[in-house]
């Protein structure tokens, strides 16, 4: 089973049209093992916690660095749609990006290996991804038909072999899956492997699949490992609120994934989930965990159904009419079951107008990055 | 990555609650090498074409034969219903059968190898499939939660992980896809493999999945691999009218997947594709395909748009009678489309009153097989 297409043609790097985004409270170490990956792209990394704090990024890289003093300068009283003490910061370094792509990744990610054992370049399948076509209208079963050696099956409609546009590239995990507080509370072999002699946990499946999430379906979108098209859908990339001073944590990606998937069905946009693989290294602590996301686990059995049954009128052309559409209905639907999400749709009409300002021509001077190599 | 959980449970391989349904016009030589995996249950063959034609089937199978004068003793005036001359008549297979599970393959069907060459068991997988929930109201990343070694991700609303009943698994193929006619025409490498020195056939990758197809999705569902619980979705597996004497072919296995999955979504139920695979052994003939196809090409246009749209009435609250309402909006709204569809709704209709009528007390008996070692 050899692949041997000469034909295959080989994926455009957009050296010069993605950033990656990275948020961090300690010294980028992992970007060692990235290296030969992401020497080539310009880093946004978004500092969390004590501004103090120096942070080591290895030499070579080309990057900028906000921590939350810069945040605070750059955005004014806007600076309060940023989390703070939450990774749900990294959305801000979509904000400050120039550039079409954003690939985001958490510090605890490394290279992955495929069942050959040859290093997965994750960045690469994120491109493949998004430059190529969504099925979100109807299902392939041999899964993303546009990838080489696959195909529509029987079945499948001609006028819609087109595809939509890919907006979102939702990639996987390999060693530690991304579970919830009660899972990892409730799966001692995982939680306990090192007391004993054989290797407990079960491995992931590696599977070898790229597909597109349905027109109509929401999933639980994972920030760790996570490419998209900013210039689609960035707007509606908003982390929201979460960590300091606020009721929840560890439901920022969550939050965004509901909002990026309704606005994507609204505008006919495809998200893709599956390949690319990394490895994550460790698990978070199931306590810690707990105490951040219970009040999520509550709220999500009533936001998910309300995001389910959204309808955004057809007077919603653009992302950030999407996005303040929403934010409406967020606070008059969802500001029922708690008063938090009246915080937090406040919170997402703030981020849309700073969006909008640091986004606009006259924006652009406002950024006065803590950057080195550039 | 080796598996080593002792704990995970065998497979109930259902033996008195499955029976396996062959359409063909041949002698069943493919069954030498099922032997290990079909020789302990019940098989149905449905033997299409000439019924004068004897069929020979390999010794030591447990199986009944059922050619078109059997169907037309059987069933009467109702064997209108029943396909002539194209895989559609498997359904007839269905509709005889009393056991709760059917698995149905097709006869250039043969075992595939997973990646580390280990035959595949098809059946159990299937099995598999079928016995365990699904999860169509809500997407899983790491697919089949139910699966050993999978889980939940975060994110997952627990009061949606006891999953949904399972009513169909549609499992797929290695070596030659299911293709339609123009795309296998299109695809000069497949076709002329044995023009050049080189394996010049892309290989179908091995995705090592199983998944929910969500609710609201449709999906091209093929019928050469395929399992589903018969008392739970039986009714619904309706083939079609194809073939002789009919404007259409190759879109019975289609069909019924457009039908079975609305319905399966309007109860509640789900629909499973992926895992396992089957070697499927040889394409059929491109130009053959086409003037079977030709008329589905079109009309698929119109029919899948017209089943994404359908909404059952919430009294509908059997598949009978689910059944009987789609039948009603076919000839209502695909009536105009075509007037084959009109007679299409008259067959799905009569295949209900037939269903009816041999899966009732007194309709047990009205049943003589051509069978042997019973």
């Amino acid at each position: 089973m050899a692949q041997l297409y000469s034909s295959v043609k080989p994926t455009p790097m957009l050296k010069d049209e993605l950033d990656i985004v990275i948020p961090t409270i300690r010294n980028l170490d992992f970007l060692e093992m990235w290296r030969p990956f992401f020497e080539q792209y310009h880093l946004i990394i978004v500092q969390d916690g004590d501004p103090s704090k120096v942070i080591n990024i290895p030499e070579g890289f080309d990057y900028e660095l906000y921590n939350r003093n810069d945040i605070n300068r750059i955005l004014g009283p806007k600076a309060s749609c940023i989390s703070f003490k939450d990774s749900a910061c990294r959305c801000f370094g979509y904000m400050v990006s120039k550039k079409k792509y954003i690939y985001t990744i958490d510090d605890d990610c490394f290279v992955a290996k495929d069942p050959t054992g040859k290093e997965i370049n994750a960045l690469e399948q994120h491109i493949k991804n998004l430059l190529s076509p969504s099925t979100p209208h109807f299902f392939n079963t041999l899964y993303d038909p546009y990838r080489d050696g696959a195909d529509f099956v029987r079945g499948y409609p001609f006028s819609m072999r087109e595809g939509a546009i890919t907006a979102v590239s939702h990639g996987l995990w390999l060693n530690i899956p991304d579970y919830d507080a009660p899972t990892q509370l409730v799966k001692p072999l995982e939680k306990n492997s090192r007391k004993f002699d054989l290797p407990l946990r079960l491995p992931i499946l590696y599977v070898d699949a790229v597909m597109t999430i349905p027109k109509g379906t929401l999933f639980p979108m994972c920030g760790m490992n996570l490419a998209f098209d900013r210039e689609l859908i960035g707007p509606a990339m908003y982390f929201g609120l979460m960590g300091d001073g606020q009721p929840i944590g560890r439901y920022d990606d969550m939050w965004a994934g509901w909002c990026v998937k309704v606005i994507c069905d609204h505008m006919g946009w495809g998200v893709k989930t599956g390949l690319p693989y990394i490895w994550h290294s460790k698990a978070s602590n199931p306590f810690v965990n707990l105490k951040k996301e219970y009040n999520g686990i509550f709220w999500q059995e009533e936001a998910i159904p309300f995001f389910q049954s959204v309808t955004l009128p057809k007077e919603c052309t653009s992302v950030q009419q999407c996005y303040l559409e929403l934010a409406k209905l967020v606070k008059e639907k969802l500001g029922k079951v708690d008063p938090y999400f009246i915080t937090l749709a406040t919170g997402m009409v703030t981020w849309i107008e700073a969006w909008e300002e640091l986004n606009s021509e006259e924006g652009t001077e406002a950024k006065a990055p803590n950057g080195k190599n550039e």
